[in-house]
């Protein structure tokens, strides 16, 4: 096959990532060509605004204002979709040009988190690629490396910071002492949040992106729905402040494990050991581990949001295809993706903040819970003496179950003297 | 092109690495059909003693006692180099091999540090592979990272931690307070250093792995002899002490920084903040710093020796060929390659320790000759108090070039009461 013609794109979408993808193009043509031997050609691009200034010439690329017509246009050979969204015209610009023999370029998630396996299907049948090394974790080069660079690898286990306004919020809330809703607002106003942050906050966006890494890692087919999810509005400065006189500090911790029994999911706030790899991971900042049978744990950071980085992630995706390298969606064959046995039973250490009134015996009484439940403490935090008034009391256990867990915060929610419910994160150890 | 039948490989150097590839391909035969679509077949193998037992089965193969013969078996499409040296059989087999038409896996950080640029050209003239993802960072995948997944890059630096042996030797030194000596001899005893460690600790090693991360990043030809080179081995365990008093530790940093005027390569101990990125790079561990104009700065970190995880590298490079997808050498086409314009202007922070005779007059004497040199202090600490003998003096400068630093000490260094040698490392902030 001869790959001297040109690639010819259309660009859907031209917000910051969208206009980054043609200026990178645009000042880069000749790293491009170096590095695949062809020309990088945009011949047609869509956005809802033809006139808004995006700082790129755009005079010389046709112009679609319904961005379903680039499936269309028979000169196309890469759809790259920016829009965005799990259905409406992203999900039918992205099947139509699948099944008219386009390749696809995405960095949208959430529509890859819903849809996968049914637009991987579509690929294969017409046998070209479906690339959305920019939909997790942003620039860094995370598909990359789980689908070649641990091609030989069994992968056991998944863990990742994947959304970087959590994490810079939960890292300033450490910095500073403030409140989630206070860090929030700062966020929102540095353009670090949206003003509806629920996406992110609620770890709906991190969790789209650990859907796809389990999908590749194990071969397993996208779950979003059985992932384990808890956001971070409920961190509050206290439990930040606990975390850290226990040498810890907290962050959202997307996890997939496979094990013999089937894959567990989660994408919760927890308690990472200060100077660990995630512990060191701040800011907006990404981090994916993955721990695998040959290579053993290697960790990639870098930014995982940004319109340039996230644009030079789209181009690997380009550049690949322009060198006419195709890889399954979701590393094997799809017509071999398997749905995931998904378990639960999640073993490990856990934090435990209890707001109890301070009273004769109680103590006792928490202990004899834990006991009961065979759960047993390695660390205790006992603030302040206040007699009658509410305390809190901060647990840290020695391993136990996700099960046995639940059982104890179930019965020590009923104790006479608990004034809140008690709050509970996993403690992650990975290396 | 049909990828269909198997590919076949002749395996020379059946050392910790070779047998963990066979195993690897004898255990993991499904994952590979599964990820190429190909039977990744083992045809022949070389190496010194055909009887030793290496814990793997290798009676179906062939066996060849001068691995220079696997370049001649005709039914051989790759040959899988790991046996290591610039020169001898290994550089033999690896040109006889590109030369008719086999494509060429190695781990040999020397043999391309060296000869990369030569025998990159005899892969384009055959229209082979030459792959190297094992030779640099063990079973982290840089190479694949900067080849490809910022190929829509220009990079401006690679920095890294490359020699696993050196960062666990300064690590424990921290950790223990003991001397270079006293650590190295443990590490021997537990296999983590060779008897004869030059290559290790005098940096020749990581050194190599700098000038292949260059070349790669920068289009340029491997240049190792031009890299500024300083071993471990004078690390002091005073110097561990002032700088975690100062707030850092001491690493061996590679660094490869391009800009307008050219290339500068070093591979030194340095300071770097504990809590950095490298400054969080414990012990046997490689990391890889790339920064670049679009994406930022990304880290990979992992495993950088080890059978398996080395093996594990060799292996991406196979199924990569398995797919059909050549990657030029130094991600370019050879004849692009350019010999880098060598340039020695480094400018930034420096910790200098001074050991003086305690007497009056000499901080205002250190103070002029470094103010004579248009050098200013950040931080001075002075330890101990003894009139007439020897005290350390450490200084931390702001930031500054090496060419003020140099002529700094040599004025320091005839100070009347100076009792040795100025000690200076450069400060490193690495985002």
């Amino acid at each position: 096959m001869t790959q001297s013609t040109s690639l010819k794109l259309g660009i859907a979408g031209l917000g910051t990532v969208g206009a980054s993808v043609i200026r990178q193009i645009q000042d880069n043509a000749g790293l491009l060509t170096d590095r695949t031997g062809r020309t990088i050609e945009i011949v047609a691009v869509s956005a809802r605004d033809r006139h808004r200034d995006r700082g790129v010439d755009l005079t010389t690329y046709a112009f679609h204002d319904d961005a379903r017509t680039l499936a269309q246009q028979d000169d196309i050979d890469v759809i790259v979709e920016l829009i965005g969204g799990s259905e409406g015209i992203a999900r039918d610009l992205v099947e139509q040009s699948l099944k008219s023999g386009k390749h696809v370029v995405t960095a949208n998630k959430a529509l890859l988190a819903h849809h996968g396996h049914q637009l991987a299907t579509l690929a294969d049948a017409a046998n070209v690629g479906l690339a959305y090394e920019a939909a997790v974790a942003g620039g860094i080069p995370i598909v990359k490396a789980l689908r070649e660079g641990l091609a030989a690898n069994n992968v056991r286990a998944v863990h990742g910071i994947l959304n970087g306004t959590c994490n810079y919020i939960l890292t300033k809330m450490r910095e500073t002492g403030e409140s989630f809703g206070e860090v929030l607002k700062e966020a929102q106003e540095l353009g670090y949040a949206e003003a509806d942050p629920t996406f992110d906050v609620e770890g709906i966006d991190a969790a789209h992106k650990l859907a796809l890494l389990a999908s590749m890692a194990f071969g397993t087919t996208p779950a979003f729905d059985a992932i384990h999810r808890v956001g971070i509005s409920e961190v509050d400065s206290d439990d930040n402040a606990f975390a850290e006189e226990l040498g810890y500090c907290i962050r959202l911790i997307g996890s997939a494990v496979m094990s013999d029994s089937g894959l567990e999911q989660s994408m919760l706030p927890c308690l990472v050991p200060l100077g660990s790899p995630f512990g060191s991971i701040n800011g907006v900042t990404n981090a994916v581990i993955l721990e695998s049978d040959e290579l053993g744990s290697v960790m990639l950071s870098g930014p995982g949001a940004g319109g340039d980085a996230t644009a030079s992630a789209v181009l690997s995706d380009v550049v690949d295809i322009a060198r006419g390298r195709i890889t399954p969606a979701f590393t094997k064959d799809t017509r071999q993706l398997v749905a995931p046995n998904l378990v639960s039973e999640h073993h490990g250490k856990y934090y435990l903040r209890l707001n109890v009134i301070d009273q004769a015996g109680m103590l006792a009484e928490l202990s004899q819970v834990l006991k009961s439940w065979d759960i047993s403490i390695q660390s205790l935090l006992q603030r302040g003496h206040n007699p009658g008034k509410s305390v809190p009391i901060v647990i840290l256990t020695h391993d136990t179950t996700e099960k046995q867990m639940s059982g104890a915060i179930g019965a020590l929610a009923s104790i006479d003297g608990m004034v809140s419910t008690p709050r509970c994160l996993r403690v992650q150890h990975i290396v």
